[in-house]
């Protein structure tokens, strides 16, 4: 019985590595979409995203029958419960690749990226997708220093996000205002799937330390201006 | 022993209302701060998203131990592993009314939404505080029929943020790039924090029907001009 339980427990594991996987490879796909206005990759990860919510929703269905079938404690318990926060983040981390996806849809034949932002959006799309390729590797590996690392290129996003709003707030700016509005809201998408890869991650340190998730829990801002907030 | 554990079952339900009342209450502080540039309102919902977070980790707390400690199976089992994820949707919607009161702080002592916006955003600002106001409502009598009536107030949330963004793309819009980011994200605070509340409300939907999430679930997509996405 301790055997099937444990296998549970592990496929478990094994389902939040397939949707960080998905939904990894999402937002690669959807940075694509946007830069190079293509249409067909774009809807590609509109539809998958519905992939993505039928693994959360599969998983979901997985840790609530072993709670109720399995009545683990501690640890375990502590496991099941933290992983279904965790399939909520990666889950909505592929919502928010599907925006990306979405809003290169609404523009396509044209370019929602202007040329001079192209490379900070690019930059921030590789940056996104390597955050969550790292968090596939720290749940596989439960390594609590690479964990810690996510912080860094957490932060790195974070820079991109101000210089991209240092250069919509620029008096240069000559894209009108449809591009700011679309840029905005690009910078928000990326930093949030940013955020929830490093939520992620920090759930997994919290199940091996055990320190509180208070302290784990990044503090999320609006970057409006240079200024930060 | 079944009276204490249906009083701390009863207790989770309490502290669901209570964060959904500071909630309500700070998206309402947070829209007078931003339309009428109030520093100290701003502030005190700032600060005061401290005491939502603090009341998130109670919850959340004594869901595991009352799972660890009374092993609830079937619908009782459901109503506790939801409430975690109510809880959740509960905190994020006091980060959003904290992003509108930073917003506030950040431009003060000017104001970051013009005249032509105002009534916008304080019809925005109120159906919101009454969208939560409901989900509390809600969450103490199970009104399944209430619950279904949140779609109309979010559909009215919807419309008048595509007004906001067709406001923006105007050819007439005359306050600037910074104005029109600030207000890009302002509309999407809002339609996340109602997107949030209905969540909830669905959610006790699904505890009471059984009805699957699938269906609960608010699709919740960009809104990036007239057109929609």
């Amino acid at each position: 019985m301790r055997d099937a339980y444990h296998e549970e427990l592990d496929s478990i594991g094994e389902g939040l590595v397939d949707m960080a996987r998905l939904v990894g490879s999402a937002i690669g796909r959807a940075t694509t979409a946007i830069l190079d206005s293509d249409l067909k990759l774009a809807e590609s990860v509109i539809e998958g995203d519905k992939k993505i919510d039928d693994l959360q929703h599969d998983l979901e269905a997985r840790a609530i029958a072993l709670l109720a079938r399995q009545q683990p404690v501690a640890t375990d318990l502590r496991i099941v419960v933290t992983s279904l926060r965790m399939s909520a983040d990666l889950e909505r981390s592929g919502d928010l690749a599907q925006h990306v996806a979405k809003l290169a849809r609404l523009r396509f034949p044209e370019r929602a990226v202007p040329h001079d932002l192209h490379a900070t959006i690019l930059e921030m799309g590789q940056l996104a997708q390597r955050l969550m390729a790292k968090t596939a590797e720290v749940i596989v590996t439960k390594d609590v220093d690479l964990a810690m690392q996510l912080e860094q290129d957490d932060d790195a996003i974070d820079l991109l996000h101000r210089a991209l709003f240092q250069h919509l707030m620029d008096d240069r700016w000559k894209h009108g205002i449809e591009t700011a509005v679309d840029v905005t809201l690009l910078g928000r998408y990326y930093e949030r799937y940013a955020d929830h890869a490093v939520a992620v991650a920090k759930r997994v340190v919290y199940l091996v330390t055990g320190e509180h998730a208070d302290e784990l829990q990044p503090e999320i801002q609006p970057v409006t201006g240079a200024e930060g907030a």
